[in-house]
């Protein structure tokens, strides 16, 4: 185990990512070098800075994601309406390949030789920093304590604490959640406790983004979403950079009880898992991209994304966002973003995020042809005669060959 | 045009579908056998038999199907949680097969050889009436008036009427609505109107089956779904035929203002058009069937199900559900339903469909094996490290050879 | 009739186009614009000049495309191993894309209306020629006479000949063929005559590109092909354009009896139909890219990209090269190809073209890991435990549940 | 290691396996079983009897499922027209399953609470079969000595024989080949040696099966193929079981050099690896298979089928025989082969195996649609503009508005 000279660290600045930090020193005695980024988590980051400097870290990269982090793999992904195994938008699935990448050019810049991170050893996070981190750097050493150490419980990670003096108060959450949660721009997610029963409700308390439907407010909130090239540019004509539009979705979505998701998901490792998310900007995003889609992509290629989607989503969740599939996958996509333009008028009421118009300059809806009225010969409805009787033929050959159809 | 002898009509018995009888009987000189079938509009049926008889129909076919659509085509259809280009429950289209093969039924009970609808030339409806008989009657002769006659408008119509001594009260609508409607116990459609323009909202007083969310009690309703073989059996314990199911959840679903959707959506004719969609009970369905198949279908059959189902929504859409592909698809989704068994506990509140738990006797979740405590070895968490190193093999290789990777 | 002013024809300079041009004087009594292209189908294209001239044509383009036709059709759609039904490799779908653009663009130089074709109305080919002028010039015009006209044999259209005293020496083929044969720079297609019957064995005089694998050489040819990009560059390191490429292959392959095929196949207009295929550069080019791509292209995109193969070639076979679908599975094919370069051995012997060595400088193939020597630790077998136990492992939950397996 | 009591081997009685029978002895001081079946490897099973008695076994599985193995997986895997990667026919995937199902059986019938094989740890093969395994006992214990021992050059192996006085002549392979291979009555596969150069050509000695196309004789032989349900049941009339089949046709392809193959692979395990193959019988069957089906099929099951196979040979070539995915996929390929029935008719010549003609009483052929020749009416060619004009509306409306089409 000697052979990591210096090892890259995803630090959170809570307990269990802090007692890594020793732990890593003691076990390797190497030097540790720590990375705490903003992505939207809600918590300062900056103090992760004496924490880590109290525990000899000398060099501490801290920084402010949450542009790149919404531009860069939030937007992408939504331009797919992507959506794992029908409801789940991927909120941590997509934050860990900008992570792993920063390990990565961090282990670059200071000459480390090894990343290492929190995530356990039944979790799809683990997957998904090593697949980033070695397709980026395929010589890195992976250190995954949760994986080799033996402290398998609280209780002895607080002895642990103890015999290193590591202020257990390192901890910044107020009360102690019975929860894991994990949580960036795009969500905030919850396992464990309670939820472990799938028959048993989420408590309300548990919730932090939103507000129950119940409690939102009882006059519906309107708002206008401008799109340009399949990402949201404006809200109600503001102009906005994209981490901008998603904490204001989420403030929006939030406040009017929207984006709680309570699921049984299958997992990469191989396992089903219970979990409850708050996506609310997201869940706006979601239905208000598909509605100006659907003024603006030719239906061929709408039909062909959605098919394209279900392996996109699967390709993100398992950890595979570094690989030439999503690459693959990813020009697919965008080149059916092109055109995808407009403003999007949504409706957002206790729970719901409805649409309720849409208009484009990149519009293909032609009054004029799906007109219930007079269309001044603009459509032919003879047409649909030859289209349906040349439709038919295969089935009309078919039956007359005394093939049974039922 | 004399060689039709006998034509059996789609009657509903309104005002349009009448005068297609009377210009059937002059146009073809051809005898006129009028079908009308209760699959859940909500409008009387038996009245189609008086009217019939006026238009000088002898053999009249009244009949409730609402037990054979809700099992044979619904059912079957939710079963593949289907969705057509993200939104749309497909109401309209899993009507269509029932009808059609009806209506060759009855041709061949009657030694009819032709059939007709009164279906535009615009619309995806005449593709699936007609694909229906083509597949099931492959002789069969097709008279679709609209894309004939020229009575292409209202006025045309009316002094149609006059000239024949149709009685133009035929509609049994109280006041004429400005929507073009469609309605069976799937659902209601709207079209036509105001909703040409796809960034208008639909006016609130169009809705017929569900309550605003806002009109919603401020209560939420609790609702336990139990399952078999993919399929809802009983509400809340009470076992019910396929039908009671969707008619119970449709008015537990617009009583809390569930279901409403407002879509543009590409029809298979070529065109764009704006749709407006009340679903209440189908919406429920929808989320209560994927929470019962997260507990109890393995992942890689759940997510070929979810890459199968675009394709299979099209071709619902698009009016091959007599088909070889449809009968294919069919048997891939039927055989992963054989365990989809259990219970899906839900909260409607004002316009939202809540899975809030789910239980099983044939659920895959192992708690054991998915806590965050202890599982005494049920997993082995070093697996995850030969797992992630193989399946991250390719890409290091690839790095390795200098492949760029981002 | 009379709204055509002027009309431009895909002229081959044959009979049966010949007599379309007079017919369209006549029958739309307007200007016809005639353009004759070479795309490799081995019969000189200026004599149609003079044959114009006679008929009173005053625009005459004549063309050589060979060069635009195989880079930017034939190569982009060998990028993605095309393969329509699993045996046919779109030799004619994948010329019309061409041939309707330059219409077009000829119809804007020319400012005529309209376009026309000699394509009849049971064929793919009218709607490849058809769909392509519409997505390019969408008010265009189309005639297709064989739709209309009422010359449905020889005899009427050679009593037309006679009555209007076109040559009927205008055909150039010194033997008229009992088949109905199209030929362009990728392939020669036989249909009709006694291939009307599908147990009917093609008769040997019938091929016209290739000899019969009898009689090939008795010593094998080898031939080395140099790709770059996903397109073959040199053969036997002699730099080529990309016709060069596929005129020289065709050369090989034919003396080799290489590329015969014989099939029946499904018609986008609903029917079957039986025809033969001589492709003999097509046929070495498909095993040689995949030959390349087999050393060069990651897993994952070589799977995906085999997964999108058949929609690919559906939408060029069914007319759609100029799609929105078709660009944009074209984006992700293309994506794949960057580093698609290295040289491909293949061994040409009475029929058959066996890939027999390849070497890339892109290669991803790394003999110290693939070894049956030692490995010197390249590879670790030791992660195949974990690798194995965790993809087992949903299968050993769903059998531990007691879910039959078999 | 002392927790195993008893497992069952999969016994070549080759030299490697049983060195791990005495291994497994010595290792776990457990019992050993062996089972060896006869899969059509084309080498006597009944010496395995004395070998294992020599080694001290006491229950000794011997049988011949050549008969189980064509017809319950070569036949299934056949009707999808599975290949994998474009070229490989899946010989050595194929039969891993049953031996799989057998060991798991055996281990069933005898107490043993493990099971082993002689695979190494980099193969797909070790996949296969402890899938297999796990999926059908999720209980059963594993033992992959490869992965585990430290026998691993060929002269620890035969100073372990010496020293256990296993008799080295116990391999009954006359001369030792330099390359690792593996058969089956489905292929002969080589590995290893020369071939670990993608570049060097397999040397001509090496193919076991079949002669050179330059040996083969130079008169064709034509056969004639029965299909029913997709499956071949007859070769020039005579009535044969499924292994029988498979016999005959290896022979009649190996003495025409039909069904070599070699090709660079990619590995389940995320390497890169070059193979050879030998499949003479199952080249001449899928090749054989399409033509009956081309007849048969509707065309968009056809195409369906086409879309999901390369999926299914993934699914097969990964190990997962024994899941839900493939049962799924299989429903779906098995329902469309109800009416794959008739004969097809091959020529095979000096490597090639060529369809010649097809009939069927289930032909979906209209040969009086199809015809060039004037068809009474049967086909109504103005239906085609119709058909046309709609599929082109989409186009046309974005071409309307200014969309680039190219």
């Amino acid at each position: 185990m000697s052979d990591v000279k210096k090892v890259v660290l995803a630090y959170s600045g809570g307990l269990d990512t802090s007692v890594i930090v020793k732990w890593l020193q003691e076990t390797y005695n190497c030097e540790v070098v720590t990375f705490t980024a903003d992505i939207g988590q809600g918590e300062e980051v900056e103090p992760a800075r004496t924490k880590a400097q109290a525990l000899g870290v000398k060099e501490i990269y801290i920084e402010d994601l949450r542009e790149e982090f919404v531009r860069d793999y939030v937007y992408p992904m939504f331009r797919a309406n992507t959506i794992y195994e029908g409801e789940y938008l991927l909120g941590t699935s997509i934050a860990r390949p900008l992570i792993a990448k920063r390990l990565i050019e961090i282990a670059n810049e200071t000459g480390a030789d090894a990343i290492s991170h929190g995530a356990t050893g039944k979790g799809n996070d683990q997957v998904r920093f090593e697949l980033g981190g070695y397709a980026l750097k395929p010589g890195v050493k992976v250190i995954a304590p949760w994986r080799e150490w033996d402290l398998t419980s609280r209780e002895k990670l607080m002895a642990y604490c103890e015999e290193h003096k590591i202020p257990v108060d390192f901890s910044n959450k107020k009360k102690k959640s019975p929860y894991s949660m994990d949580a960036n721009l795009l969500h905030i997610s919850y396992e464990g406790g309670i939820l472990e029963d799938p028959w048993a409700e989420a408590e309300d308390d548990m919730w932090r983004w939103s507000v129950s439907p119940e409690a939102a407010p009882d006059q519906p909130t309107y708002v206008e979403l401008t799109f340009e090239k399949g990402d949201i540019v404006a809200i109600d004509g503001e102009l906005l950079k994209a981490h901008e539009v998603l904490e204001k979705l989420n403030k929006l979505g939030g406040d009017n009880g929207i984006g709680r998701l309570d699921i049984v998901e299958n997992r990469y490792v191989g396992m089903k898992s219970r979990g409850c998310y708050e996506t609310p900007g997201g869940t706006i995003m979601l239905r208000a991209h598909r509605a100006i889609e659907s003024l603006t992509l030719d239906r061929e290629e709408a039909h062909l994304k959605d098919q394209l989607m279900p392996k996109y989503a699967e390709v993100i969740y398992n950890g595979y966002w570094w690989s030439p599939e999503r690459r693959m996958l990813q020009a697919a996509i965008d080149e059916t973003q092109k055109n995808v333009a407009g403003v999007v008028r949504m409706k957002l009421y206790k729970g719901s995020a409805t649409v309720v118009g849409r208009k484009s300059d990149e519009s293909l809806f032609d009054e004029s042809i799906a007109t219930f009225e007079d269309d001044a010969g603009a459509y032919n409805q003879k047409d649909a005669e030859g289209f349906i009787k040349l439709n038919a033929l295969r089935l009309r050959i078919a039956a007359g060959k005394g093939r049974k159809q039922s």
